[in-house]
């Protein structure tokens, strides 16, 4: 039960979560006092819905994700993690370490065959809808072969958490022409277009928002940094309207007669909704929330866990990625 | 005079740029009948200050870079870089086809020494004033040496342009710790601890906005990904604020009440602002505007033009690009 805020988050949003989808159970790993005492603080205890298991140790935010790998068995990630593995779980969510979280969930859990290295994908919301967007930040350094293995994933997520039959699928570069980017996403640009997929070229940074496409393909490194610059840029925003409407009398006056259409405004663009982050390619469902999600953003990643874990993914990856003859770098 | 609108847009933009300030001359550089048709629609006409030279060829929007360097030696674009390159103009402000425009004011002004490629840099907006980032696009590979030369001459624009004696430099990574990142930017950080500037290591995404730094340095294709996707960002935003007060008669009654503070609020958010890119690293001054720049936004390019003519910034990047033995990739 990571996390920058802890149980006391996440047991809240654990509860709400159970209230909304009366098909799911949820398993709290961590040390079982805490867990307990939260849940008694918010009036529940442990049922056949809501079961508690103990772990001694937790990895911290900050702890290398190599040291956690190896010295932490016992912790409520690797604990988690195994309930995958094992079968007693159909996912797991986390709001620790991502770097300890993608590390443990690899050595634990494994690659789907034929897809190389699992990456991040997250939904982000456009004018009409939302786009899915991967690699965030697992891989820094992408072959060709590696965005292609993306596509054919994030596709798949897209169709079946979606139920779209044919999504739409982008490279991100910085033009539409063929011919722009360096070696590796041109390169990738041909084995995506030679995919049995939806592939409709490259997409530019303008249309992630534009929801030009369903599935943004891009590296770590640029799909992070596109997020981040994201956040900061919506963070200025929401920062910019607070200050302006609440400069003095009038404007706050002006904020009172404007709250309605605010509170829409604010609705349309929170964040929270799409919090949970998907670990593909791994052979089980591991999502991981914003460390520091609130308790709604929280149930928004269990909820996008929950619709992962229904929507028959992995059976799906594995089938295709198997059918496309997929190259794995070596 | 290119760029999507033409004359049209330019023309009264250079007019009003003339009023204010008194210190300014202009040269119109494109087809002397269209350029003087448009200043006598605006009730003008050349005079000392604002003088126009006839150019045959037009370089089109779409023209592939090396085609328009080998092929339109009478281009508008070639003419006015060429004004540079005499000492007859200070600097050079195009709306034109930026690859060809990087491709002919490299051809024909050449690279300050020791300064391996030109970068792309331009300010953005953050809550306390803006930041500036390079590459933008011009560089898709980026060595760790380029990186290095761009964030010498990232600190020497911001130190010249906004008279700030020593300007934080930071490098956009995936984290702030130095091992983040592949191995082009992580050997980036270490050229950047050495070099003669206040770098304070790597900035995410989300720090662009926050002002974390005077400058952030990165790669063309990072930073042009991030810097549409925020642009895309910023256009779903004031759709959706347009969408949600213009909804019904109370919405627009609400967006009347609050009209002064969204216009604050729009003023402080407004990218026309920070319209006009530096191309940095060459032996003059080449500025480069949005295509779709009106002529608001296109006044402000000619101010960056401007100040940065003003700033005796080529010499400073002269003497500090030399002074720090700054090595070049070969």
């Amino acid at each position: 039960m990571g996390g920058d805020h802890g149980p006391s988050v996440t047991v809240a949003a654990c509860l709400a979560f159970l209230r909304q989808q009366s098909l799911a159970s949820i398993i709290l790993v961590g040390r079982e006092e805490v867990l307990r005492a939260e849940l008694a603080r918010l009036h529940h205890s442990e049922s056949i819905r809501l079961r508690v298991l103990h772990a001694e140790d937790v990895v911290q935010m900050d702890e290398d994700p190599k040291l956690a790998l190896k010295n932490k068995k016992q912790s409520s990630m690797r604990l988690a993690i195994n309930l995958v593995k094992s079968g007693e779980a159909q996912c797991c969510v986390s709001a620790g370490n991502t770097g300890a979280l993608m590390a443990t969930a690899k050595f634990v859990l494994k690659t789907i065959p034929g897809i190389d290295r699992p990456a991040i994908a997250t939904t982000l919301p456009t004018r009409t809808g939302h786009t899915y967007v991967l690699d965030l930040g697992a891989n820094v350094d992408c072959t060709a072969e590696h965005l292609l293995q993306f596509g054919i994933m994030g596709s798949i997520l897209a169709s079946a958490v979606d139920r779209k039959p044919a999504p739409t699928v982008g490279l991100l570069n910085i033009g539409h022409e063929d011919m722009k980017g360096g070696e590796v996403v041109r390169r990738a640009g041909e084995l995506l277009r030679g995919a049995p997929i939806r592939f409709v070229g490259n997409v530019e940074g303008d249309d992630v928002y534009k929801g030009t496409v369903d599935v943004v393909v891009c590296d770590g490194f640029v799909g992070n940094v596109a997020l981040k610059t994201s956040e900061g840029l919506a963070r200025m925003i929401a920062a910019i309207l607070k200050e302006e409407f609440g400069r003095n009398l009038l404007t706050r006056l002006a904020a009172l007669a404007a709250m309605p259409v605010l509170n829409a405004i604010r609705h349309r663009l929170d964040g929270r909704r799409y919090n949970g982050a998907s670990l593909l390619g791994l052979r089980g469902i591991v999502v991981k929330s914003h460390g520091s999600a609130d308790a709604f953003a929280f149930q928004c990643a269990l909820e996008a866990a929950f619709n992962e874990a229904s929507s028959g993914i992995l059976a799906r990856i594995t089938e295709d990625i198997a059918a496309a003859g997929v190259p794995v770098a070596v």
